[in-house]
């Protein structure tokens, strides 16, 4: 093989790796915003993690479809009593699995709330979450996400499960 | 030098930054699968983060060498009763100093409980955790983790210094 | 273009790729660095992790100002009483956006103590978090990072917006 035809190979597998990498870490940007953006009470930057017609379900609360679905959750009394009472979404770098133009992936998220009169926060939630992405011309975007509460629940844990 | 070796001489040089690059990004999501591991109860997966003699002290609890003992303490009477109780074994991103085909690193883990009674969940354990990762010929897996609970004791926060 | 033009043109692509990972994957682990340094009181190597004139703000408690007052506050005897009786600050991973040799991001910082009597750990805060990053010649560095309680008060909040 000429040298340069030899070095194009490896640029090229440079490149898969590259993109492996990029997929990956784009994907773990795109999760911690979540958080932020709910707890800041921004509504479209919240919905624009999603894909438009991307998924969201709160078991057994809330099934969202849609972005203007999040937006107007992240808009609505409930959740802006919440942050109004002080409030993070807390959520964990997720295990990703890339598929082409497609991705999945496992993590948790907590909420946890203020409680004045303990001068202390309080653990309301601690959730399986699973994810799927894809990848939009200009960037990664949720499609589905699940959201169980890990309260003994037996389909909520094997959420979790490889 | 001629243009061919100057092009291969960047390009050895960017392979090897995507070396470091990976070996960051894989021991991330070799560790974000502990957590949906032994939540969803899958012992054998949980083993397979580990080399084949890989060890996980519990600190003082449990001191398991190899595979089967992790597995053994996932599908344990005491494991499957914390799951079933509902629980998340919550792990943070670690710091990770890699070593050629060793690497260390230093990170929290949370393991939080569900409280049917009080409708939230409770911090049984904050604890330091220290790792020991081997480049093995497929990938990195786990060959030594400590977790010591961060409940004053002096050598169990100092595990987590530099 | 000749073939080796071409080739170069996809290399110096490829670079400013691989920049922007390791840009990125730097200051994750930066942050993750946090945490461990002070859980194990360690002053200098917490301190290190800023710029020499460096700033952080404990709202509304504690406005640091350089390395030496952010050392001091480890060593000093608030930081060292709550390490002794037990205690973790969990960070997560930021959402981090460069520009150059600057970057900013958002996060959350949990500080959990423990209490031996009730035999649990228990959240005395969960904090909104936003950084300013500078690349020195060597590495990142935080230049600013400001922490304050997500306890309902409306300026914390938006500090997470984007």
């Amino acid at each position: 093989m000429a040298e340069i035809d030899e070095l194009r190979a490896t640029v090229e597998l440079l490149a898969a790796q590259v993109r492996e990498l990029s997929d990956q870490v784009e994907i773990m940007q795109l999760v911690a915003q979540y958080g932020p953006a709910v707890d800041s009470g921004s509504g479209a930057a919240a919905a624009a993690l999603w894909s438009e017609d991307g998924t969201f379900d709160a078991v057994p609360q809330r099934r969202m479809r849609g972005r203007d679905e999040i937006a107007g959750m992240v808009h609505g009394d409930g959740h802006q009593s919440l942050i109004r009472n002080g409030c993070g979404h807390v959520l964990t770098v997720p295990h990703i699995v890339v598929d082409g133009d497609h991705a999945t992936g496992r993590s948790y998220a907590l909420n946890i709330r203020w409680d004045p009169g303990a001068d202390r926060f309080w653990l309301a939630r601690v959730s399986a979450n699973t994810w799927r992405w894809a990848r939009t011309p200009r960037d990664w975007r949720i499609t589905e996400r699940v959201n169980a509460s890990l309260d003994g629940t037996a389909e909520h844990r094997e959420m979790l499960a490889p």
